[in-house]
């Protein structure tokens, strides 16, 4: 964790021309915030929108309550250790339902292929979707495909679109996260973005980076079935752990507290990281989430954690506290720190 | 109607190379048909994609039942005159929830953004997109934002998702039609595709020509209000009218008749192919549909489209007959033509 952290592989920090749609726009820090703030939320605010929330919870009736999500998918390469963009493309839109607290349902899929595609490829992408899904036990329901022309696209990208049902009374969402709840990981961190990075490079480990692209939803039902006193989930995508626990203190009005050494990395992340100066927490993960959960309820939720999710043990990796809406990581020695938003991009097109 | 129609402004007919993604695979003809066939409809099978309708319908409860829906758009330019890639991308989504006979409730919108675009185009698209949902009463719930780099993208793309709730007992599909049936088109037809093609190819005519981007539930509304017996309904987007009801014929089982001499085109319209050899049974649109209902409601139905469907006045077109699923026109002068789908692409990149 250094201040040299984004240097080797990031883009240049951006310069004051704003007036175009920068490559650190899509990187999940400062730029995507800003997008957010200054142009979507403003155009398009109602309140489901407006929670800032990995999916929006939507009421259809009386009693039922929907979650609904949607993610467009651009990572480069299409395939990588541990997966291909098929396989992200339906982890990642079922993630962020799961993070919504509802049991994924069903899916859709919008393509947009550049002329030229092997339609080898594009039969493997489809195969790993189909699997991903049936894994899940979701259907993919409806679909679209539009072709653009060689050099307007790269290759294959997709867009998808989640439906879940919220089968509890919990609101699981920033607005419900208490001062004194207890910050819970779920594995270790930075995988997904070491092996995409390794992949791009052509940086061979010794022990390859596999990304970390798994289903979350077993691992927050668990924690729901067993009474759990859910307040929030939050799935560490682009920008990493950092990013996320920045996201949940300035969306709870609240501050927020890890400890650098409690938070799981993989002797090999660990390694490759320190080589190419880059800092684990904000590396992007496709299969790691937080919970913030009651503290009367964390040990027995970090238990329930450790028997499924994917890449634990499990970690209590802090606690928010009333106070300043910003977050703070103490460092293995001991100097506490305030974590800012990247500014520039680490590593484009991770997913 | 002839068969120099896709002549001076299509593609080259496909060549024996079938191993790559080529233009017409986007283009809602022949080819986009062998894709859905043999890759996703293969991969994804599952019986609300199976019945192959413009959205899935979704039982979430016992009674509540949802439509789902997604549209990847690639169109350029991205402002045309009567439009733009925001109004397009709110506008197709919410019709397609439509034709499911769904009230549309809530949107999602994924961008990919091409580093380099102007940040005031994004934000005319948005104001675009957020003005269209508002007309509609529809709240734009979620999204997300991808960029890649220059020459990777073509400046904006964006892919849409909705979710409508069915507030009726019919079943508005395709397996829902029976022999007798009438077809019913809402207005005249063609002008988006020549709109795109006029601005494209920098053709001046007389009166420009304006798409008819235009939503289709209130239309719809005032005939599922009115008790109509509507047994299907499908939006006249890529492929344009006849490529529609040849979709309706095969997915029913049923053979169509339709009159070309009562299919309304307005005059620069007409103009416009015939200068350039199209047909508009094949150009694109983007607020025009064709309801399929029960004989005996026809005239009432027509009666009650004629109050209110954009581009009007409507017309009845044909019917529906036990036979070969396959589609007949009956030309302006008496010679029965059946339809097949385009094997090449009148005009990428159209929605």
């Amino acid at each position: 964790m250094s201040e040299s952290s984004v240097s080797t592989f990031s883009c240049p920090i951006p310069s004051v021309r704003t007036e175009e749609i920068q490559i650190a726009h899509g990187g999940g820090g400062r730029l995507t915030q800003d997008l957010i703030d200054r142009i979507f939320a403003t155009a398009f605010s109602n309140p489901a929108l407006d929670a800032r929330h990995d999916g929006a919870i939507l009421p259809v009736d009386g009693s039922t309550r929907l979650a609904f999500t949607t993610d467009s998918h651009v990572v480069s390469p299409l395939f990588f250790q541990g997966g291909d963009i098929g396989w992200l493309a339906v982890h990642g839109t079922l993630n962020d339902l799961a993070m919504c607290g509802a049991r994924p349902r069903w899916l859709s899929a919008a393509f947009i292929l550049e002329e030229g595609l092997p339609m080898e490829t594009l039969e493997r992408v489809v195969a790993s979707m189909a699997a991903a899904a049936r894994e899940a036990g979701v259907a993919i329901v409806t679909g679209d495909t539009k072709v653009v022309e060689r050099g307007k696209g790269d290759g294959l990208y997709v867009a998808t679109s989640g439906i879940g049902t919220v089968e509890h009374d919990l609101v699981v969402a920033p607005s419900s996260i208490r001062p004194g709840d207890v910050l819970l990981l779920s594995g270790d961190i930075g995988r997904h973005g070491m092996a995409i990075l390794a992949q791009r490079e052509g940086l061979a480990f010794e022990s390859p980076i596999e990304s970390d692209s798994a289903l979350l939803w077993p691992s927050v039902e668990i924690l729901l079935s067993a009474g759990i006193d859910v307040h929030c989930l939050r799935d560490l995508t682009r920008g990493g752990l950092a990013t996320a626990v920045i996201e949940l203190a300035e969306s709870a009005g609240l501050s927020a507290w890890i400890d650098e050494e409690r938070i799981p990395v993989s002797e090999s992340v660990r390694g490759a990281c320190e080589l190419l100066g880059l800092d684990p927490c904000y590396v992007a993960n496709e299969g790691r989430f937080v919970a913030v959960v009651g503290a009367s309820d964390a040990d027995r939720a970090l238990e329930l954690l450790g028997r499924c999710a994917p890449g634990g043990p499990p970690a209590r990796i802090g606690e928010f506290r009333a106070g300043l809406r910003q977050a703070t990581l103490r460092s293995v020695v001991g100097v506490e720190r305030i974590l800012d938003r990247l500014s520039g991009e680490q590593l484009p097109r991770i997913c």
